[in-house]
C-alpha cells in the first residue's frame, strides 16, 4: 500500500467513525420524538451530550488536522479520485469552521441557545418579545463575533447563508427573490380579491384517521418510497431523518377533521425521504451521504407535495380512491372542486399553515429581517415594527400579537440564521428541475394521470438523489437545466395554475 | 478538593462515559429488534461495533487501569462510601476479565460465535447436530482456555457461573438443585399418572389481539409499571431491557388463539421491568445501575408471572375483567377452571414452552451437561445422547430428533456457559422471598385478592429493587430472609400448590 492509499484509508476510517456518531444521535432523536419515555429523557440527554461530545472532538482531533494537511487544496488532492476528492473537501470545511471558535465561546453558545429555545417556548405563548429580545440580542451577537472569526466574502451574512446553502449569497437572493416577489405580490393581492375562491367546507369533514393512515401509506407506496429502508410513525411536528440510505424514517400527524393535512404532510416527508433512500451506496460512510444543501432537499419536498401532489393529473387518478376510503363522505364533491378546494390560496399570519403560493412571501420577510440583523441596519429591539409592517406590505395582513407575529417561528431562538431562503429556494428549484423534467420526460403529465409515478422518481434519482453532497447544489441545478437558478420558472409556474383556479 | 476526590471525580466520570455507550447500544438493540427497516440493519451494525469498540477500549484503558491502581482492595479504598467502593469492586471485576484476554483471541471468538450463531439456526432447522459439533467443541475450548486466563477457584465452571451469578459455585448448585430434583421428579411423576388434569381447551378459542393487548396494559398498569419510564411494544421474542431507571422497556407477543400467553409473557417482563424501574437513582450513570445478577432478576420476573399471575387469589379479582374483555368467551368458565387451567402440568420436549413446575428440570438437565463439558468429562460429540437419556430420565419424554433436543436453545452457539442455571435460580430465589413476604406483609394473599398490588411491589422496592447491583445475590436473599439460598421453599410451594390441583 503507497503512503497516500494508508494516509486515505486512515482518513476515510475517520470520516466513517465520525459519520457512525451521528447515525446513533440520529436515532436516539427520532426515538425521543417518537415515544422514548419522557421520564428517561434526562439520562438520554447525557447520552447524546457524550457522543456529540466524542464526535466533535475526532472532527477537530490532531489526526484530522494532520489528515487533512496531507492531501493540501492544490496538491496530491489531485490525485484521488471524485469521491474521496469530495469528501476531503467538505471535511475541510467542516473541521475550519469548528477549529475556529475558541472552545469555551462554543460552549457557551451552545447553552444560550438552549436558554433561548426555553425562554422562546414561553415568550411565544405569552406574546412577550420584550423578554425574549435580550436572548435574541447575544445570539445575533455571537454570530457576528463567530463570522468575525469565520471570516467572509462580500456581506457577513453570506457566511451564514453557506451553511445552508453552499455557495449562495446575498446578491443572488437579493436578485432572485426580487424577481419573485415583484410577480408575487399583485398576484396574491389579485387573488385576494377574486370573486371566484374555491369552496373548501368538504374538507373539513370528520375523516377516520385509520383510513387516513391508510391511504397515506398508499400514496407513500405509489411514489416509491421503500418500506424496507424506512417507517412512518406519528409526532407532532412532522419531520424525515435519514440514518443511512437504507434507513429513512418519516413521521407525520393525522388530524381528525382534515382529510389532506396528513397527507401532504406525509407526501413532503416522503419527498425528502426518497432523496436520502436512493443516495449512491458509494457514498455511505462518508460525510456526502446526505443531501446536498438544504434549498435542493426542499426541492424535493415540494416537488411531491405541490407539483405532483396537489397537482390535477394527480387528483385525476387517484380521487376515486380518496372517495372509495372515505364512502360517503366527498361522492358529492367532483373532482376538480377538490383540486381548487385542496389549492386555496388565503395570505394569513402563520408561515407553517401558509399555502403554496403565499408561503413564498412569508420567507423573503424572514430573509430580509436576517439580513438587515446581520449588516447591522436593524436592531433586535425594532424587529416587531420591521415584521408587522412588510406583512402588511407583502400579505396584506398585520398581527395582533407578537406571538402570531415576530415570535412564531423557533428558528432564531436556536441560532439558525440563514436558514429560512431555503423554503424559497427550494420552491424555486423545484419549478426549475419541473420544467425540465417535463422537456426530457414528456409523458411527466400522464405519468401523474396514469399514477406511474416510479418512472419520476427514477429520473430524479438519475438526476438528483444518487449524488447525495458529491456536486453542489450549483452543479445539479446546471446540470439538470443548463443554467443556473432561475426564479422564472416558479413564477411562471405559480401564475399559470393560479390564475386559472382563481379564473384571473 | 483533595487528590482522592479529583481521582473519585475522574474515576466515575469515566464510568458514566461507559455506561453511555451502553445506553446508546441498548436504544439501537431495541429498535433493530422492535421495527427497524432491515435494508439499514448493515450499517447500523457498523455503528453498534464502533461504539461497543470504545466503550471497551475505556474499560481497559491505560486511564481506567491507572485509577483502579489508586484505589487499592485494602488500602484507600476505605475512605470511599459504601457506592463508590462497590463501583470501584465492579469496575475492577470487568477490568481484570477485559484485560486477561489477548485482543486477537478474543477478536477471534466474537467471530467464531457469530458463525456459530449463523449455523445454529441452520441446524436447529435441519436437526444436524453433526455439523454443529465442530462450532460448539471450538466454543467449549475457547472458553476453557478464557478461564485458564482468568483463573478459577474449585472447578473451572465456577468462573462461568459467577459472570451470571456473582459467588455461585458448582458446590452449592449441586446441592440445592440435587435437593429440587429429588423432590420435583416424584412429583411430576405423579402428576402425569394423575386422573385429574385440568381442561383447557377454553384457553385456546379465537381472542381478539386489541383486547388482549388492552387487557396486558390493564395488568402493567396494576403491578405498578410506569408508563412514564417505559413503553410496551410487539416482537416474536419478547424481551426487557433497562435503558436507564426512567426508560424501561418491555415487549410481548400476542397469539390470537391464547388468551393467557401474551398476558404471562407481560407480567413477565413487567417483574423484569419493575426491578429496573425502580433503582435508587443514586446508582444512575454507574454499573450498578441494574439487576444483582440474572438469578435474582429472574427471579423478579417469575415472582410477578408464576407467584402472583398465576395465583388463585389474583384470578379471584381478576377474572371478571377477563371475562367482560372477551364477552362470551369464558362466561361458562368457572375461576377456579380456569385457575386449573393455567397451571397445567405437562413434561414436554421445549424449554421455553414448559410450566412452572417441568421447567426447573429441563434447566438442570443443561446445568448438568456444562458442568460435564467443562470438567471435561463429557464430549460434545456425546451431549445428544447424554441429553436425550436426561429427558427420558427427569421428564419420562424424548426428543425425536436433535432440533427439539440439543439443538434447541441458542445460548451454547453464542458462548453463554453458566447462564442457564439462572432460570431455576429465579424460581427458588422468588419462592425463598414470597415466603418471607408472607410473613413481614401477612395481608399478601389479601392484596392479590384486593388487586392491590402497589404493597407488593413496594416491599419489593425496599428490599430488592433500589440497591440495584450494590449488594450481592447473597447479600440481597440473606438479608431479606436471614438465610441463604435455600431450595425447601421452591418444593414446598410447587408441591402445595400442585397436589391441590391434582388433587394428590
Amino acid at each position: 500500500m503507497s503512503e497516500l492509499q494508508s494516509k486515505l484509508a486512515e482518513f476515510r476510517q475517520l470520516v466513517a467513525k465520525i459519520k457512525s456518531y451521528e447515525e446513533a444521535i440520529g436515532l436516539i432523536y427520532w426515538d425521543m420524538r417518537t415515544g422514548a419515555p419522557k421520564k428517561g429523557l434526562a439520562s438520554r440527554s447525557e447520552v447524546v451530550g457524550q457522543l456529540s461530545g466524542e464526535s466533535f472532538k475526532l472532527s477537530v482531533s490532531p489526526q484530522m488536522g494532520e489528515l487533512l494537511a496531507y492531501f493540501p487544496e492544490n496538491g496530491r488532492e489531485d490525485e484521488l479520485d471524485t469521491i474521496n476528492r469530495r469528501v476531503v473537501r467538505e471535511t475541510r470545511k467542516e473541521y475550519e469552521r469548528s477549529v475556529k471558535i475558541p472552545p469555551d465561546k462554543y460552549q457557551a453558545y451552545v447553552v444560550l441557545t438552549s436558554q433561548a429555545e426555553s425562554a422562546w417556548e414561553e415568550c411565544k405563548h405569552t406574546s412577550d418579545y420584550a423578554k425574549f429580545q435580550p436572548y435574541l440580542e447575544k445570539i445575533v451577537a455571537a454570530n457576528l463575533e463567530f463570522i468575525d472569526l469565520w471570516g467572509y466574502e462580500g456581506t457577513k451574512y453570506n457566511t451564514l447563508l453557506d451553511m445552508y446553502e453552499p455557495g449562495m449569497t446575498v446578491e443572488k437572493l437579493d436578485q432572485v427573490f426580487g424577481a419573485l416577489r415583484d410577480k408575487l405580490v399583485p398576484l396574491v393581492s389579485a387573488i385576494a380579491s377574486s370573486r371566484n375562491a374555491p369552496a373548501t367546507s368538504f374538507l373539513r369533514q370528520r375523516f377516520d384517521i385509520e383510513k387516513q393512515k391508510k391511504f397515506s401509506l398508499f400514496i407513500l407506496g405509489q411514489m416509491g418510497y421503500d418500506f424496507e429502508a424506512g417507517r412512518l410513525d406519528e409526532t407532532v411536528h412532522p419531520f424525515a431523518t435519514g440514518l443511512n440510505p437504507g434507513d429513512v424514517r418519516i413521521t407525520t400527524r393525522y388530524l381528525p377533521e382534515d382529510v389532506v393535512s396528513a397527507l401532504f404532510g406525509t407526501i413532503h416527508e416522503g419527498g425528502h425521504a426518497l432523496y436520502e433512500q436512493n443516495i449512491s451506496s458509494d457514498l455511505i460512510g462518508t460525510n456526502l451521504c446526505t443531501g446536498t444543501s438544504m434549498g435542493i432537499h426542499e426541492s424535493q419536498s415540494r416537488f411531491w407535495e405541490n407539483m405532483v401532489g396537489r397537482s390535477r393529473e394527480f387528483w385525476n387518478r387517484y380521487y376515486g380512491e380518496l372517495q372509495r376510503t372515505f364512502p360517503g363522505q366527498l361522492d358529492q364533491v367532483h373532482v376538480e372542486d377538490f383540486y381548487r378546494g385542496i389549492n386555496e390560496v388565503k395570505p394569513s399570519l402563520i408561515r407553517i399553515e401558509a399555502d403554496e403560493l403565499t408561503y413564498n412571501l412569508h420567507i423573503m420577510i424572514r430573509y430580509e429581517i436576517e439580513k438587515a440583523l446581520f449588516s447591522e441596519s436593524v436592531k433586535v429591539a425594532d424587529l416587531p415594527e420591521f415584521w408587522n409592517s412588510k406583512y402588511k406590505e407583502y400579505l396584506g395582513v398585520e398581527p395582533s400579537n407578537d406571538g402570531e407575529g415576530v415570535l412564531q417561528d423557533v428558528h432564531w431562538s436556536g441560532g439558525s440564521f440563514g436558514y429560512f431562503p431555503s423554503y424559497a429556494l427550494g420552491n424555486m428549484y423545484a419549478a426549475q428541475i419541473r420544467h425540465t423534467m417535463r422537456q426530457k420526460l414528456p409523458q411527466f403529465d400522464e405519468l401523474a394521470e396514469q399514477g406511474n409515478l416510479i418512472p419520476i422518481k427514477k429520473w430524479l434519482t438519475d438526476e438528483i438523489y444518487q449524488y447525495g453532497k458529491l456536486l453542489t447544489p450549483n452543479e445539479i441545478i446546471t446540470q439538470i437545466s443548463g443554467e443556473e437558478l432561475n426564479p422564472d420558472y416558479l413564477v411562471a409556474y405559480l401564475e399559470d395554475k393560479y390564475k386559472e383556479i382563481y379564473k384571473l
